[in-house]
C-alpha cells in the first residue's frame, strides 16, 4: 500500500488527457512527473508544481507508478522500449487507446522486463478527471492494482475489473456501445417526432425515462443468458418482430432514416430463421456472439 | 366529465391485450361490454361480469367509450364500418397497431360519422395492465380526453401528448426504438465480455449504469438540437469516429457480432462528410432526420 498523497507518479503523454491526469495527481499532492514527445505542453503543468524531464528513461524509476497516456499501443512500444528505459521495478497503468488484444500482449511484453502491469480505460472526457464522474476502469493482477488503488483515486471512481489484462478495453468498448446506441435511439425518435413538430426538448424527458427504464430489466434478463434458456415471459420475439416491421413502415412514411429500425429487425429475424420465434429477446445473444453480415 | 366507476365501457377485440383491458375496466367497477369475432375469448370475461353482445352495433351505444384493440387498421375500419354500427355520439379510442398516417386517417373517417376519437398505444404487456407500470398513450382533441381521463385511469399511467392524432404511434415506435437499442447494446456488450469469460450477470449492471447515466444527458443535448447549434462541449465528431473505428476493431477481433459498430461509425461518417467533424454529436440529427441508405 503506498501512501495516499506521497507516492510519487509519472505521466508520459501529455495529450489533454495526460494533462487532466498529471493535474489530478499534482492537485492530490503527488510528486509529479511529466514526459511529452515535444516538452511545450508540460508548461502549464511545470507551473503547477510538476517536474519536467527531457527522456522517458529520467521519468520512470522502480517504485515509480508510471500513467501511460499515448495515441496508441505502438507509440507505448515505441515510447517504452527506448534502450535507456529501465522497466524493472516499476508499475506502468496504460491508458493509451487500444484493444483486449493488445493489452493482454503489452502486458507479456512489460512482465518479461520486469514491470508490473495494469492496463486501463478512461470513461471521461479531460474535464471530468479528478472528479467522482471519471470512471477509470482497471484490469491485472489484483496485488498491482490493490498497491496503488489509493494514488489512482485521485483520477476519478476507480473500478478493477479483473485480472485478465484485455478486461478494461472490453467494457470500454461495451459501455461506448450502449452510449452510441442509447443517443442514436434517441435522435431516430426525436427525428421521427419532429416530423408532427414536437420539439426536441419535448420528446426527451420520454427517452429518458424509457431508456432508464429498459436499463433496469438487464440484470433480470442476464439471468436467461446465463441460464442458457430463454422462455417467453414477457413476448415472443415473433411478436417482436411484428412490432419491428411498424418502426420500419413509420420510419419510411414520414421520411426519416430507417437504418436503425432496419438492423433492429435483421437481427430478430435471424434468430427467428435459426428456430428461436417463440422465445424471449435475449436468445439474440447468440446472434451478436457471432460475427454477421459485413 | 365521467364518474370515475360508472361509465359504460366496450372493449372490441379479445386478444390478449383485450381481454386485459377489458379485466382492468372490471375491476375498476365499469359496466364493461365486450365484443369478439370469435366469442368464445369472451368466456372468463363474462364470468366476470362482462356482458358479451353478438353483434357491434349492440356494443356501442351514444355516451359509451369504446376501446378499441384489433389486430390493426384494416380490422378497425371492417369491424367499425359494418352498416348495424352508429358511431354518433360515441367515443373511441382506438389501441390498435398502425403508423402515424393511419391514425390520423381513421380519426378523419371516424370523426365524419359524428365519434370522438383518440388514438393510442399501449406500452406495456397484458399481465401489467392495470397497473402503474402500463403506460397508456394518447393523441387526439383534448376535452375528448379530459372527459374520459378517469376511466382510462383504470388501465395504467396514461399519458396525454398532444392533440395530433398521430402522435401516439410515433411516441410508440421511439419508445421501441429505444427499448431494442439499449437491449442490443447490452447484448453487443455481453457478446464482447464473454469472449473473456464475464458472465452476463456480472456485466449488467455496468451495463445498466452506462445506460441511466447517458439517459440522463438526454434534456441538455436536446436543447443544442432545439437551437439548431451543436458546439463541442465534451468532444468532437471526429474524436468519437476514431473510438468508433476501435469497437468495430474490438468486436472482428474478438470474433463477436460487428452490424452495430459498424452502423454506429457509418452514421457518424455521413455526418463528417457533410461537414460536421468539429461538432458534437447531436448534430446528428440531420442524418437520422433524411432517408439514408437501405
Amino acid at each position: 500500500m503506498d501512501d495516499e498523497t506521497t507516492t510519487p507518479v509519472t505521466v508520459i503523454g501529455l495529450g489533454l488527457m495526460g494533462q487532466a491526469l498529471a493535474g489530478a495527481f499534482l492537485k492530490a499532492g503527488h510528486p509529479t512527473t511529466v514526459w511529452n514527445r515535444t516538452a511545450g505542453k508540460a508548461d502549464r503543468l511545470v507551473a503547477g508544481g510538476a517536474r519536467s524531464v527531457p527522456t522517458v528513461g529520467e521519468a520512470i524509476g522502480p517504485g515509480h507508478l508510471t500513467v501511460i497516456c499515448l495515441t496508441d499501443y505502438r507509440a507505448v512500444h515505441e515510447v517504452l522500449g527506448a534502450s535507456d528505459v529501465e522497466l524493472s521495478g516499476t508499475t506502468l497503468i496504460n491508458l493509451s487507446s487500444g484493444d483486449s488484444g493488445q493489452a493482454r500482449e503489452t502486458a507479456r511484453w512489460a512482465q518479461a522486463r520486469g514491470a508490473r502491469y495494469l492496463d486501463g480505460a478512461v470513461m471521461a472526457i479531460p474535464s471530468a478527471i479528478g472528479t467522482p464522474d471519471a470512471v477509470i476502469l482497471q484490469s491485472g493482477a489484483r496485488p498491482d492494482f490493490d498497491a496503488h488503488e489509493p494514488a489512482l483515486g485521485a483520477l476519478g471512481t476507480v473500478t478493477y475489473l479483473g485480472a485478465d489484462h484485455g478486461l478494461a478495453s472490453l467494457y470500454d468498448a461495451a459501455g461506448l456501445t450502449m452510449m452510441w446506441s442509447v443517443l442514436n435511439a434517441w435522435l431516430q425518435g426525436t427525428a421521427l417526432l419532429r416530423t408532427a413538430g414536437v420539439d426536441a426538448g419535448t420528446y426527451a424527458p420520454f427517452a429518458r425515462h424509457i431508456a432508464a427504464g429498459v436499463a433496469d430489466w438487464l440484470p433480470g434478463y442476464a439471468e436467461q443468458i446465463d441460464r442458457g434458456s430463454f422462455p417467453a415471459e414477457v413476448s415472443t420475439l415473433e411478436t417482436d418482430a411484428r412490432a419491428m416491421a411498424h418502426l420500419i413502415e413509420e420510419s419510411e412514411a414520414v421520411g426519416v432514416n430507417a437504418e436503425l429500425p432496419r438492423l433492429i429487425k435483421a437481427m430478430a429475424d435471424r434468430a427467428i430463421a435459426a428456430g428461436h420465434g417463440k422465445e424471449q429477446y435475449p436468445v439474440l445473444i447468440e446472434e451478436f456472439g457471432r460475427p454477421g453480415a459485413r
